[in-house]
């Protein structure tokens, strides 16, 4: 019996020495796809502006039409403490499934983080401290993102102080403890440490608070604080950017897997780790003969690509942050509870939104059981626990790989396992118990809060 | 700004082909370092004989001299899927104790059952299987042993039934949900399947179980499946047998780095880890020059090596089980709960206690606190969490890297970090809040259970 190849593994050397700029390769207009503002440019929203404002080294970057942004060597540095990450060849799905389809993951859970978040946090503290910024603060449902920002504030010496939705922090207490174990100050949100904390809590001192206080909160502290900002996780382009390491080092493992990806697949929150696997197979569309799907997984409880508009909305629940042109289903849309927490938002990255309304990008979205069955299925062949909002993405390639068996066609399949799901035991638990439920969303809600969509674009804007 | 260089990965290629057996390099009689027996010489414990015995192929290289057994093609192929593991050198560590040390870990962790027990896991399923066995039980306390099976039985298709302490399987459910996504049945102990359990039921209606308990009820329930067998994720020559692709592996890394370690450390339960790792470095020591210390390191709460006595002993708490000889606080020792339960059996492994007796290998003790204290500095520098199992090896690995600093002197450390810590984060929010108590142990507690040794050796023993 000969041994077959299950991970493409890479030297330590091989770890990325640049981001790569999709910007460079698509034609959109720089007005759509930019949200937040480096420092002076943030009139629309001067309450806010220095606490949003992002080091101009780490914008430059993500606003340019230059192809490639070095990664500066003290960023490089850390990412070669986990990068590499290995491109896995799931041979014993293909099995189970009788699929003449290769399936290959890569997988970003491996790192202490437990994610993909970990690129971003890491080069983001970096850009942060050099710019002499002293403190960090975020929001944090789930706690994936709060993870990866504690373990990169302490790599550099930054604060962190993260408000946590109240209901998280208290009946899922491990993302808080691996917070604070990485030096990270955790207040349970609504708190009393802020006004719009205080406020609310009078009002209502037993809130269970909400994703939508938390970064009220941690904005509002921003402000407050001597050289502090707010840090987001996901669906800025300099978040985007930071992520493509992920697709680089998986072109050249699929190189020496000797293969090329007929599809690409991720699973949508916002867009990060979709786009940073996908973004770099995109620039490869452009020689001959390559047609390299890609496609981004959403929750049906949260379909904005799917049943989305590509429209001027908000960030967040109050409109207190700049508008952003995206697919969105509006900013006052509220996700059912599904487990995937990360990917309830209601808008999808400026850079993605302009690649899908311009026909590169397919989106596809599923239940919740459908997608633990996938999830279950994964960790009983390949034997990692996806986290929930991976487990989006090996459905859509499940899918994909008995589609080939059907067609009797070969099929070469890459998919971002973006994290492990050991803190989201409690999902499978329901899953196993035969609890789960779908959350499918009304064609009445979606057109209500797209209804709510502000009514005009901001001044400047195409 | 060079990069350092962290990570030290081997190629699939470079997974060993043989296990080490260190029966070839050591002066021990046969009858001091066997316990479980082939089919057809388990005479003194009939009734238990054929759910005990282990399958030939298995046994014949755990108690040979030969020095070498051969890895089956498909055992190897199996351990591929995740090994080589890595080593790390540990950069960040040796900067927060400012010493001159170097420090480098074998991480086990990174595979989906958190620890090096899959190593013997997958090993055992193969050659069971290969024997015609069609069904597995086993009794599970932490459930890192259950979990590791449940994988590996499922690889190859075999039956598993754990038997799971009850007070754990309440209250710690995702151990059990691991194992269940796995595909095994796992049933809350004392349990209404087999007579002990219904036996203890009657008694004790609302008893919260105990891992004797749950072994008792396995055994029996092995005896009672046609081709049924109970297994042991520890202790046995063949468990440690299987456990050496560690320090095989680790060998060639330490060669790859240009340095070999003064000092080689791991944390002792029964001994699988430790030996795991260490075994190969006594190999190396039968060399000219070669002076490297071999340090188990155990609990204060359960000092079996540092304070028991070598001795011929039972394996449980009914003494239903073949007689072992081997360091030990009397079978009928309770250790204190502390957070490593991996570390609480009352005895040593056969061959680690004769290397000990021979004065081949050293042993210290900690208390969880100061364990703890060490798991938190190596999560917030190596920003890896480890399990507290394992946090016993990094306290000891910090205390040698801090004595070369105060004496001024090189050293190279290598330590075992046998798992990762994500289903201990309540023990770390204990840590954290301050909570953590320490709990020696009286020296009127083990004269006690010294004192209740059977008190005479199994006929033909030395």
């Amino acid at each position: 019996m000969k041994a077959q190849r299950n991970r493409f593994l890479l030297d330590e050397s091989d770890t990325p020495t640049h981001w790569y700029n999709i910007l460079a390769d698509v034609d959109v207009q720089e007005s759509d796809v930019r949200r937040l503002r480096p420092l002076g440019e943030s009139e629309e929203h001067r309450s806010n502006g220095v606490a949003l404002n992002l080091p101009l080294s780490m914008y430059r970057g993500s606003v340019g039409r230059e192809r490639f942004v070095e990664i500066p060597d003290e960023v490089r540095e850390q990412y070669q403490r986990w990068r590499p990450t290995p491109l896995v060849r799931a041979h014993r799905l293909e099995q189970a499934l009788d699929t003449p389809a290769h399936i290959y993951y890569k997988y970003e859970g491996a790192n202490a983080s437990g994610s993909h978040k970990l690129n971003t946090a890491v080069a983001q503290a970096y850009f942060y401290r050099k710019a002499g910024v002293q403190e960090l603060s975020t929001g944090s449902g789930a706690g994936q993102w709060g993870t990866a920002l504690s373990m990169a504030c302490q790599m550099y010496g930054l604060g962190l102080t993260v408000f946590m939705v109240r209901v998280s922090h208290d009946q899922k207490p491990y993302r808080r403890v691996l917070m604070e174990l990485h030096g990270a100050r955790v207040l349970a949100s609504p708190s009393a440490t802020t006004e719009a904390g205080k406020e609310l809590l009078a009002k209502q001192p037993d809130s269970h608070g909400s994703l939508a206080i938390a970064n009220a909160e941690a904005l509002e502290y921003a402000r407050t604080v001597p050289s502090g900002r707010f840090a987001v996780g996901s669906g800025e382009n300099h978040v985007l950017l930071h992520q493509t390491v992920i697709g680089e080092e998986a072109l050249l493992q699929m190189e020496r897997a000797g293969e090329f990806p007929d599809v690409v697949i991720g699973a949508m929150g916002a867009g990060s780790n979709f786009a940073g696997l996908a973004f770099p197979f995109h620039r490869e569309r452009l020689r001959e003969g390559v047609h390299t799907r890609l496609v981004a997984v959403e929750p049906e409880a949260c379909p904005k690509m799917t049943r989305g508009r590509y429209a001027w909305d908000y960030n967040d629940l109050s409109g207190s942050t700049p508008m952003t042109k995206m697919y969105t289903l509006g900013h006052t849309f509220a996700a059912p509870g599904v487990h995937a927490g990360g990917l309830r938002y209601h808008g999808a990255a400026p850079l993605v939104s302009a690649l899908y309304d311009r026909g590169l990008l397919e989106a596809v979205s599923y239940g919740q059981k459908a997608v633990f069955e996938a999830g279950a299925l994964f960790a009983r062949t390949e034997h990692v626990i996806p986290a929930p909002e991976s487990a989006h993405a090996i459905r859509c390639a499940i899918d994909e790989a008995v589609k080939a068996r059907a067609e009797r066609r070969p099929a070469v399949i890459l998919l971002n396992v973006s994290g492990h799901g050991l803190l989201d035991l409690s999902a499978y638990q329901q899953f196993l118990a035969g609890d789960l439920e779908d959350h499918p969303v009304s064609d009445e809600q979606i057109a209500a809060s797209l209804a709510a969509l502000p009514d005009q674009a901001p001044l400047g804007a195409s």
